[in-house]
């Protein structure tokens, strides 16, 4: 190890410590004390506004001294706008349900055992995300509600915004029941911080990537810390033979064009051949009067007409999450044809059959292997607010723990309570 | 990569295809047809008994040769009446409810989407453990029941029983509805081969180690596809100041000697020091009595008095598990004290107060993060029958996905089915 590396692991270690001693406490609060430690945050963001915004503009001067792309420095930037739409996001937590303390089941053994099965917290969470601070102060206020401690560590280009911003969160905290300690900043911007954080066994329950394919390839594969991934989408929206053209037209260029960079939307359409022969065309044009660069099998290429501009797509970009205005278009011969495509270039996130047809639309539900699948509606709802669970803390693309959007009861667990009088196993 | 780490990573890569390939099919079969394919199973484990001994004497042969120790001979060795309880076993998962395809929850969206969520299985398990073959069965028999695929990497000590064992039941499925591929076994006996297992993200959805430590800490050390992490117990009784004597010492002599080697059995009592003034020294002759070696803190080796053999504990003691005839014991002057002595060396497994004090027991339930927290009962309980879920595939030492005993629900997941007539999002 590099004196960096030890330095790194020794303040990832440190508060992780911490924040699990602030954990055990949290984990017993009543919801009415959460809900106020939640609230004098909200509160405490509006009031340091100026401080905060000090803050952010050294992070936005660095940047731009940096050459940081105008779209990142977007991200980046706050104004009091931001800022109390932030703090409105924090309130909007309170009014959540609280997923701890529910008693999930109850067993009455014939020894006399009475076993209890009740939600709790998770323990600590750790989050490494990039440099959007609304993420500190969201997964600040989703964690708190559910009794975590958190330990953050953002991308290094939001430093001084996300240092100021968890002074003045850990500064509510001072008044109320959540201890402070509760909410913990890694503030060592090396790569080695976030390193060391993966390896945080008994200190951290759970590490949580937020963040671009690179840094959650990075988390799967060096935690051993259990992760819950999030993210990635290849997501594919299938056109079956009698598909009625408004609908298809209609969601495919929602699910593309919509908002492109969001792992929910859609990377191919599969066209069944039936419905290439007298749709394709009109679909392609609606898809390029959105503005989205097309590339295709030598069919869709063929049947899309010439008026239509369409490369030639691969295997490569089958298997490319563009997040961008760009779709792949394969025709299919078949219902099984599709599936076959999705179970193979398909990342489980999200997927779609337009179609009248019942028979096709219960096969693709039943056997496309995905967190959400849809019959004729955009993949685009793939999202917590849109499945009424409120402000969500990701998109879980794994099959364990939790899948798809995930609510506040993704960060809990359970523990069994037993009551016996005596009794001993025979 | 070695030739061999090649060859190993090559099989494991085919093998788990295969088992996904299948998982597709296996995924959608009624209960009835698995039912079906596990009483064939159960049939011919028991016709094919003779060939199956026979394989097991080439192990067993090979084992004596090596020198391997008597009890590990004894896991590893079959007779006729112990292929008997093996097939009795998959006879009871038959019995057991199948946990996919239940509605875990519908959601009708004020736009009309008609929102689903259901159970599903997880696809394919990988599955890692040691020489003992009823774990072949009990793995194939539990998976395919909740319509998962299963890849098994045995001990290579038991690889001619597993391999008998698993030609069995693949050619007992062929005349079922569960495809064969559905149950493939890792035939390198290497370590390369574990290795390679735990890398094949997108063919293996979860990985479940089941053996001892070193086996599970190379599992949740090299894996990039999630785990299941069981099995590490240093669990803890605490005697309170006022506890029954009788009971004390009926449920610590439970707790740690009637099966020491499992991991739900007490590796440290902590004794409140008034309880252990007047209760100690008797206390400790019962755990003497059968037959557990003690070792103590400096008040407990002074209380236990000059006719109990008490060597010194430290650090290490406390964090060490046993799972033998021996057991440390320290005194504490407050259920504060214990808590504290818990959060630091509990593996987060099974822990136990005994006292008649409601309050305190209160706070030991609520404040001990473990999957089963224990009140005047023995932490032996913690196991799926004991619980009435019937076979468990092991115990969860995490918080994620499943805590504590897992029934055959520990092996789904869930996706949603989402139907509309057309919603794009605005």
């Amino acid at each position: 190890m590099t004196i960096e590396q030890k330095n790194a692991a020794s303040e990832a270690a440190v508060k992780a410590s911490l924040a699990k001693q602030a954990a055990r406490k949290l984990g017993s609060l009543a919801t009415a004390e959460k809900n106020r430690a939640l609230e004098a945050m909200a509160a405490s963001l509006i009031a340091e506004t100026d401080s905060i915004l000090e803050a952010n503009a050294l992070d936005l001067e660095r940047g731009r001294e940096a050459g940081t792309a105008p779209s990142l420095l977007d991200r980046l930037a706050l104004n009091a706008e931001r800022i109390a739409a932030i703090a409105q996001g924090v309130r909007e937590v309170i009014a959540l349900g609280d997923p701890v303390g529910r008693t999930v089941q109850t067993i009455q053994r014939p020894n006399g055992l009475h076993i209890e099965q009740v939600s709790v917290p998770l323990g600590v969470i750790g989050m490494i995300y990039e440099a959007r601070p609304n993420v500190t102060v969201d997964a600040a206020a989703l964690c708190l509600k559910t009794g975590n401690s958190v330990v953050l560590r953002g991308g290094s280009a939001a430093l001084h915004t996300n240092r100021r911003v968890v002074e003045v969160l850990r500064g509510a905290l001072q008044a109320t029941a959540v201890p402070p300690e509760a909410l913990q900043l890694i503030e060592d911007p090396s790569r080695a911080s976030a390193d060391a954080m993966l390896k945080l066994n008994g200190l951290l329950d759970v590490i949580i990537p937020r963040g671009g394919a690179a840094l959650i390839r990075n988390v799967i594969e060096n935690a051993t810390v259990p992760v819950i991934e999030t993210g990635a989408g290849i997501c594919h929206t299938y056109v079956d033979a009698e598909a009625d053209q408004a609908m298809a037209a209609s969601i495919a260029v929602n699910a593309k064009a919509q908002r492109p960079s969001v792992c929910n939307s859609m990377e191919t359409l599969l066209v069944h051949a039936r419905y290439a022969e007298r749709g394709l065309a009109p679909l392609a044009a609606a898809l390029v009067e959105a503005g989205v660069e097309l590339r295709g099998c030598d069919e869709a290429r063929r049947l899309a007409g010439s008026t239509v501009e369409m490369a030639s797509a691969g295997e490569a970009d089958y298997a490319t999450e563009y997040n961008d205005y760009i779709l792949n278009i394969r025709v299919v011969d078949s219902l099984n044809e599709a599936l076959d495509h999705i179970s193979r270039y398909g990342t489980r996130h999200s997927e779609c059959i337009v179609t009248p047809d019942a028979d096709a639309a219960g096969r693709f539900l039943n056997e496309v292997d995905a967190a959400a699948v849809y019959h004729n509606a955009s993949t685009r709802f793939t999202d917590g607010f849109e499945f009424g669970y409120g402000a969500e803390i990701g998109i879980s693309t794994q099959k364990l723990h939790v899948r798809g959007p995930m609510g506040l009861p993704a960060l809990t667990s359970t523990k069994y309570r037993i009551q016996g009088t005596g009794q001993i196993r025979g």
